[in-house]
């Protein structure tokens, strides 16, 4: 047999593998590398321990830790030893009812076991919401500020991104005439953040009304990215995108991860929020399912823990975590203001998160939000994440779900970095 | 603000969204569209039990009951609120470092932790070693039969496919000419499950060496599916395929779904088993870092109760296991061998699955061996899988994985249906 010039490629050093070159740049700007590179500047031989004020995860705090009814549920499940099997690529029907039961005391309608699909944590919802999605020639609209998961998933499945403005001056509400401008006859659908990440915002019932009637109008779908829902202390209460279903349908994406400080339970869910049935006509039920049949599942046992933790969990827990979030975010608040060279347009009022502008005219030597958080790091011990990896340059997302005196430490170091940065104006 | 033709959109019925048509044809020969449809034939009011010979899973059974190290480990992690936090995304580091000690026992050279990468199952871990590789117009070879899993993901990221086989009258060895024959310059892997899925073999040394030095000379990588490794029972003993890591590169896939009974706990890895580097160099490890930062994770305290899973799980219960393997394996050989129309060319030795010929001359008013499986499962309340779901049309996929008394008992049914189904030869 001759194989001509494959024989000997090896020999010659040459293997014929090589990397997805399509993934390189999705890398350079993720939340992680940019992280990375800011962790990077710790010493290790620092005196004050490193505060880290750049996660989405508060569960290492001793005062988030989750409650002890969804521990029981998933040692019960465990010890059952009825969930060691594979699950259905949908989710365990329990789960899925308990799931429907839930979301729908918050809607004018009833959620049915058949609109809940279980996934993987949240991030799996977008990874799959994203490839149902993707077909030549297609795009999405996301906001910016945003979640740069969305931007990554998009760039694996060939979805072109469009970004739409949220406006600091309006507390972050969409820029919808922006929006209306940026879309075309390929555009699928726009996501929706809120409670917001980053900007931890709460819109409100009219805006997401106007959202809805916008995205009916384009003839788009809207992805309801709803991780941090009923994480809100503020004015404006929590409004899910699914009580406009049956104005636009909605794809609502949610988890147990934030409201129950159990991100590394990965459990999450893809929700039909369309008493019309348009996803079922349009067929994006079938790409759904079968999307969940080639893809990774949540484990058995904790989706069998799932109608316990939901139907067991008391008021008091999330009332707890609502009261230190706002205390947090109060603390957060006023520490920033103290502050000249950092301005905070918004009090923020949901999520875990705040985003906040440098003014770098007023400081000495620093190039940008990379290197301000690159400094801050190396001199305070403070990892706080630039804004550009959410999209916006120069500015900083600031995260206040912590314990509130590690905060209250971290924020005057903040302080203490930006006194000894800023120009001398005499 | 003119939108010319996207105004309307919607109230005309039409929304610019729709399924991906590329994920259409990957669904229809899926095992799971495939036995659904089998299933459909059980009669909801059958007066025996159904029993299911199609499945991948026995944990349901009793006698497969994972062992209580294992409960123990889960259940210590949960409780120690350790672990409610995200993962790295490539994995906690004693989980990895765990697994790098597990598996070098069985490596004349010893992994590290960095050559670790946990995934959300075996699943993940195909899902993504193949979209590291995708790349325009590679392609990558596939045993015939196999895992359809791995033709499904290879559609989703647009790899060619192309089938090797393997040969029933050679032991389900490899047909390794026709092998390099199919690679050509664009080929940049191959796929090795082993022990076998679906067809119950164990592979030589001798062949494993031969696989690797024919993938050497064709500058390819192995993919060494072994994801039941050490579930053998025959003469063959389970040599793992990174033996061959220093002939040419080999990325090992498996996880704790199939030795320790739990394939619902979704805890797998990749593994660079590649002492020369050549995945760090040719920027293989680069591209999976990526695509682990931007795909779901196994459950964090899954991943934390790993060290005690693999240090603490005592050699009875992996020889419980294997003497239940070997004792329905030969069940299953024996019984099949008393009926006429079903031929199996081979007693499997590991894995949970034989592969058997159906001879349709024999039989009566049977068209193929999907119409077989449901006639069957209609007649008899038995789950076969049909051989076209993984690649041989008119064959059978056999599980044995299950209690002796439930396998005798749906080997007796199928017996009756083949002998009932027989044409009469007078």
């Amino acid at each position: 047999m001759d194989n001509g010039g494959v024989d000997g490629a090896a020999a010659a050093g040459r293997w014929r593998f090589g990397p997805n070159a399509s993934l390189a740049s999705v890398s350079a700007s993720s939340i992680r590398a940019v992280l990375d590179k800011v962790i990077a500047n710790i010493r290790d031989d620092g005196p004050r321990p490193v505060l880290p004020l750049g996660h989405g995860d508060p569960s290492a705090f001793p005062c988030f830790r989750t409650t002890a009814v969804a521990e029981d549920a998933i040692v019960a499940a465990v010890r059952s030893a009825n969930f060691n099997c594979y699950a259905p690529n949908v989710g365990v029907p329990p789960a899925r009812r308990a799931i429907a039961e839930y979301l729908s005391r918050d809607l004018p309608y009833k959620l049915s076991t058949d609109d809940i699909f279980l996934t993987a944590g949240c991030s799996q919802a977008i990874e799959i919401a994203l490839s149902v999605l993707a077909r030549p020639g297609a795009n999405i609209l996301l906001p910016r500020p945003g979640f740069p998961f969305y931007e990554a998933r998009a760039g694996v499945n060939g979805l072109e991104v469009r970004h739409f403005d949220l406006l600091p001056e309006k507390g972050w509400e969409i820029d919808l005439e922006a929006l209306e401008a940026l879309a075309d006859e390929n555009t699928v659908a726009m996501v929706v953040i809120n409670p917001g990440n980053p900007c931890g915002n709460v819109f409100t019932y009219q805006h997401l009304a106007e959202v809805a009637n916008t995205a009916k109008r384009l003839g788009i779908m809207v992805i309801a990215d709803e991780v941090y829902d009923h994480l809100v202390f503020g004015s404006n209460p929590f409004v899910p995108m699914g009580v406009f279903g049956s104005t636009v349908p909605v794809l609502t994406l949610g988890s147990i991860s934030k409201r129950w400080v159990v991100p590394g339970w990965r459990l999450g869910w893809i929700v039909t929020s369309d008493p019309n049935g348009v996803f079922k006509e349009t067929k994006i039920v079938d790409s759904l399912t079968i999307m969940l049949n080639i893809t990774t599942d949540p484990a058995t046992f904790i989706q069998g823990a799932i109608p316990q933790i939901l139907e067991n969990t008391k008021d008091d827990f999330f009332e707890q975590t609502i009261n230190l979030l706002r205390k947090t975010a109060d603390i957060c608040y006023d520490k920033i203001k103290e502050i000249d060279c950092i301005t905070c347009p918004r009090k923020p009022e949901g999520s875990m998160f705040v985003m906040a502008k440098l003014n770098l005219s007023h400081l000495e030597g620093i190039h940008d939000d990379i290197d301000f958080c690159s400094k801050l790091a190396k001199e305070e011990s403070v990892i706080i994440l630039p804004g550009v990896t959410v999209g916006m340059k120069n500015w900083l997302r600031v995260t206040f779900a912590m314990d509130p005196s590690s905060l209250e430490e971290g924020l005057g170091r903040l302080k203490s970095f930006c006194h000894r940065h800023t120009k001398n104006s005499t």
